[in-house]
């Protein structure tokens, strides 16, 4: 890499990015990059740290490129906007080979490309330890939808399938691998017959496909109070929702879907996919809170954006606290949340 | 600070931020914040990475928390905008202390308040490494000034007084240092006598100061074709406009507005400050492209601003290829530009 040299790489990477694109008056290169957005204008931030928040031996540069984008992306649609326009820092340890960074800023433009997304700035420093990427994206929204619309008696609702991504975090620990292209390249503990679960639930975790349309559908068709991506698990994600809206809520873990291939797996080894759904993070499906006499509507209307939408529970005047709700019978739920600095935290 | 843990800490940064400020709709807590800018919007990023940009015990960590800001700033205002809106990502070793963190915030916040500047989200992060400090800076314009304008005939002018940075970086190795508010700990190796010089260069390196509304009011009045700040140095930065607009251009080296304190102390050790101000990057002052019949309004203009406006050279059309003229003569510059993978690097 210090073989090349920086402007080198820099004027490598700046030849593939597009120069045209919706909004962009101005891309990489001048001062600044000028853009066109609003009537509102959303802006998220979001860093992958390695060793923190990914492993180089366990990610492939170019889901690593596809997934800072996604995650991203998941924040700007959660809050029922478009994205648009993205700066990506990309501080690397000296040793990182040219490939690395060709093949991050593959998957990057692709999921670009896949997205709407204008590659706007950025920088490439060195760091003498972990591999540090920042992308800032911006986006807009006629009308935004909080953490903080939730009323008493909306439905606590999801979207998709919970707990694959979690599933394939534990699955990385075993030691099964996609190869650069994305596929399988080893299942671990796991025999080839579990081949299929195994590739589904590693792509959940290193390639996440958040839906990134439903929301701002249902908010605008006036299906949905609140919004939140489920980033750090259901549990600690509710309880934000909760807190920021004042109410407490409850859910039926019965109700809640799981992801049938990590259930399967989790079966196969005596456990239970409902822990990784509650605690597990990553799943960047959305977390909305619907009125409920607008619950049919919203379920149908997801249904167009070949989304499922499933009511797990409900939101209650009160305190902030998330309950599970079994026979009638609510026990308060601890929310698992991550902390960078103290590894997994565990309050109350 | 893994004794504090990440959310308290963010949650002591958040309680420290205004939440209210021009074109702020939504700020810090939602999935991304909300603001109003245009009709042009800006973007631009910068990092700052320990041992490549700054070191620790050089640079006190209020000082580092405005210096980030403000390099930002000058890539708006050298795009004829005004910053609004800051992202900031802060990467930390598990060891900085949680006196670092705020005190890095005092810095920013002050800095942000002092510019009217908005910080509307971040993260904060973990490493295994150098402290990474990545900020993403939103402006607003009606019309940009690009590097790409210059027009042959026009002059090369420079904002305030060049080399004081480059003397500022140079006192810091032989041991000078600032304390925690700003003011001079250690002359290094200077007598008391040249502490007001010290003092200047110092701050110029860790605290600049640029020029940030003159180059909008130049570019309003049609005073100014195209412009970029000085970050790289003026022999790299001038080859950067002349490659955008595709011109060449000579600089006469007597005419360049040296730093008066820079020239005493280099003086004294027997060298001479048009090095630093050639090549030495960090002043922060603008570089601009005069039409030649405006130089005495665009200087008259900036006076308003209480900023110096020098004409040190001229453009011409030309292969991009920056000169020094002396007696009539043109001698092709050597452009030294800052490589983080290869040091400095010394092309041509």
């Amino acid at each position: 890499m210090s073989d090349i040299g920086e402007k080198a790489i820099l004027r490598h990477i700046r030849s593939r990015i597009p120069s045209w694109g919706v909004g962009l008056v101005l891309g990489v290169g001048d001062d600044a990059a000028v853009v066109e957005t609003g009537p509102r204008t959303l802006v998220t931030t979001d860093s992958l740290v390695e060793g923190i928040d990914f492993r180089s031996e366990w990610t492939p540069p170019t889901l690593l490129g596809r997934r800072v984008l996604t995650i991203n992306a998941s924040d700007i649609a959660a809050m029922g906007g478009v994205p648009r326009h993205a700066t990506v820092s990309l501080c690397l340890r000296p040793d990182v080979t040219f490939g690395f960074v060709d093949a991050f800023y593959d998957g990057l433009l692709e999921r670009c490309a896949e997205l709407g997304i204008n590659l706007i700035g950025g920088n490439l420093s060195a760091t003498h330890g972990s591999i540090v990427i920042d992308v800032t994206l911006i986006g807009e929204a006629h009308e935004c939808l909080l953490r903080s619309g939730a009323l008493a008696g909306d439905c606590v609702a999801v979207t998709g399938t919970l707990g694959a991504a979690a599933a394939g975090a534990r699955l990385l620990t075993q030691g099964a691998r996609l190869n650069a292209e994305g596929g399988l390249s080893s299942t671990g503990l796991w025999t080839e017959s579990s081949s299929a679960a195994v590739l589904h639930c590693l792509r959940a975790n290193l390639d996440p496909a958040p839906p990134l349309t439903v929301a701002r559908s249902l908010a605008e068709r006036g299906f949905v109070h609140a919004a939140i991506d489920l980033s750090d698990g259901l549990s600690g994600d509710l309880m934000a929702l909760c807190a920021e809206s004042n109410l407490s809520a409850w859910i039926d873990p019965e109700r809640i879907p799981l992801n049938q291939h990590a259930v399967n797996l989790e079966r196969a080894r005596g456990g239970d996919a409902l822990a990784l759904a509650l605690h597990g993070g990553d799943d960047y499906q959305l977390l909305v809170a619907v009125p409920a006499e607008k619950v049919e509507d919203a379920v149908a209307e997801a249904m167009m954006w070949d989304v499922k939408l499933t009511c797990i529970g409900g939101f209650e005047a009160g305190e902030p606290l998330v309950s599970l709700k079994m026979d009638q019978t609510l026990t308060a739920l601890s929310c698992v949340t991550q902390d960078h600095f103290k590894g997994v935290k565990r309050p109350g």
